[in-house]
């Protein structure tokens, strides 16, 4: 069978070579089909590259040529990949693709352009990377009714926040380190203000309750404010800061769903999920929690869960029914603040009796020189409007929340 | 759509229950669809049970009922499951199993009885419990070479595990806590000695390469002789002790695969695995490491997951093409003690004077209360029968392997 690739970067170039190294096993799970690369659409040239004689500037190279049953996106951005992929579902052509961005943004629309015309939009390699997540999702939790999801959604702030907690580096300093190894790009905004991980929250919140969320309604802190006071304040309690997607089902209109750093006690599965590795747990209600892990990012495992897309997609020319959710609404994200009891972190300047005033049942903590007018203490569970009012008046340096995974 | 549930067990139970109380979500999994248990197959009395008017001990009530496409197979051990399920295929209804012991000694069979027939037989819930392990593999290893996995299979001995880990408990109180907490069987052989361990091993590398693996080829050793003082020397270097099922491919026509205790490493997704739960960890040649973790056994999660393969069996009456594997052979499955290296744990009764003449490079360990003629070290990676060779002579009190896991 025939496929394209649109996009040769990291993903697109690793897409071509695990097609190639892994005929073998390709052909076992398409009963003796084998994929082959028509078209690799780039704007870039490759003069060097072995595959030169494959590359096009010119989209409607794929989109006419009949042969070409399904395409992998690997564009990355929303424009144009979501027009390239619109038209492609129209023309009768199975899209599967790693575009986080485009799936939280258009995902509800392209779903149903492609149940319209009777092909597939596949996009298991939009959350987690390598990491199953989108199929057993969907369908091993079949007789679950899914109460919550949190996930480690992004290897470069995982990377950043290990290097802290375990090698005492600042935040700049991990920051940097992350930069050199590749891990973190040179603009490293989308990773450490978390709106890459925004983006996976709305996908996986879409699937497990079947209404789009868009990354609008997802509020979003990233790790910036994070120094190695709250690590070594944590480090005595057990606790290390993640940064965590939490997803909550509240009842079927209305969900709570956030981005930001999180307090991870020593015994959830998600406290030793460290470096570039994700990890991604759901609980359901019959089913307990089940936690998927891997590595989230990088070429290869990227590039191996978008081709065992493609083989799903050319095994089954007519379209699958696993996916599908509806389109969501403005009010079906809410407020967490409101609505969501936790404990919270908190370090203050502030003494501990000012606190003890405040709050019924604190856990202090302590570090190694800590400056004698700063306190910190976990909370009870509350809502978060309710901390921030108890805390009116207080010198707040850095809050956290901490997470019930 | 009818269907059936034979054993009433913790487990058929379970799935009765599952079904009625996640009536919305299955309706919504299948499009509509009911599952409505018709009959329920026990050879025992439950005059109390509210179902009592679909019980029967005719085996034959379910086979002929024409309505009847889905059957849950909840009995447990080879016969008669084995015939009933055989009938029931050629009879053109789909199974779903959570019995372990009848696919690990059958499943080629069984699979090929359901192929011929145009029916599903699935099996999810006898691995891992509510954990997907089975569809993942099958599925999103698509484009991988699997190299290997490595797996905390069985609950109730890692729960013993645990609390002797932590809690310094002995194995014997460990064992007797665990009966009273309903997680081991009044006589735990079973699971003490691996054999339940055993099963899964077989199912889980049938599907990754694609042979079948009978128990008698999975060399197993079970956890009797792990000691405190065992647990005490590798708590000194961050190690402990995980009664690991792996799985190692050599080549298509040879693997490895052996049930044994073995020391995992902090840092390794497998160490935090901790009391009751489950982890299988499966090494792609492009994905890298994956690990899916949960509750592998209770009635609740592995009901859910029988029920999520009769939701699966229910919406695809044509056969589903994801499984399949074919005949082993007498040799497929090699003798790990001849070609698998690795690092070994050794507790002798000698001096390190002894010990370092006979080894290259060992890293020796030391516990609280060490009898002076008392030597544990840690060894380069050999084979099992390299390493028994160099200790001819000396007085061993135990060996554990070590895992690269």
């Amino acid at each position: 069978m025939k496929v394209a690739v649109m996009g040769y970067g990291t993903v697109g170039s690793g897409v071509v070579e695990v097609i190639e190294s892994h005929e073998k096993v390709i052909k076992k799970r398409t009963d003796g089909e084998m994929l082959e690369v028509a078209h690799i659409l780039d704007l870039r040239d490759f003069p060097d590259d072995p595959h030169a004689a494959l590359f096009t500037k010119d989209f409607n190279d794929i989109l006419k040529d009949e042969e070409v049953k399904v395409v992998a996106e690997a564009m990355g951005g929303v424009n144009p990949a979501y027009d390239f992929t619109m038209q492609l579902l129209q023309a009768g052509k199975s899209v599967v693709t790693s575009n986080k961005e485009l799936v939280a943004q258009k995902g509800v629309e392209l779903l149903a352009t492609a149940k319209e015309n009777g092909v597939n939009y596949l996009f298991e390699a939009s959350v987690g990377g390598g990491i199953p997540i989108i199929r057993p999702m969907d369908q091993c939790f079949a007789a679950n009714n899914i109460e919550g999801v949190a996930g480690i959604l992004n290897g470069t702030t995982n990377f950043i926040l290990t290097k802290m907690i375990e090698e005492d580096m600042s935040f700049d300093e991990a920051l940097r380190l992350a930069q050199e190894n590749g891990y973190a790009e040179k603009d490293p905004t989308a990773d450490i203000e978390g709106f890459d991980a925004c983006r996976k929250v709305c996908i996986l919140a879409s699937l497990a309750f079947g209404k789009h969320v868009y990354p609008n309604q997802v509020a979003t802190e990233g790790i910036t404010n994070i120094t190695l006071a709250d690590v070594a304040y944590l480090a005595g309690v057990h606790g290390v800061i993640k940064l965590l997607g939490q997803i909550f089902y509240m009842n079927e209109n209305r969900i709570a769903a956030f981005v930001s750093p999180a307090v991870v006690f020593r015994g959830s599965q998600l406290a030793s999920v460290n470096d570039v590795f994700n990890a991604i747990l759901v609980r359901g209600d019959a089913v307990g929690d089940v936690c998927f892990y891997g590595r989230g990012a990088g070429k290869l495992p990227t590039a191996s869960a978008v081709v065992a897309d493609m083989v799903d997609a050319a095994k089954h020319t007519e379209r699958r029914k696993i996916f599908g959710w509806s389109e969501g609404a403005e009010d079906y994200v809410a407020d967490y603040r409101d609505c969501i009891e936790m404990q919270f972190y908190v370090r203050a300047k502030a003494d501990q009796q000012a606190v003890q005033t405040r709050f019924h049942d604190v856990k202090f903590l302590s570090r190694r020189g800590q400056p004698s007018d700063e306190t910190a203490f976990i909370t009870d569970a509350m809502t978060e409007n309710t901390l921030r009012k108890k805390l009116e008046g207080v010198d707040v340096i850095n809050i956290i929340k901490v997470t019930n995974y």
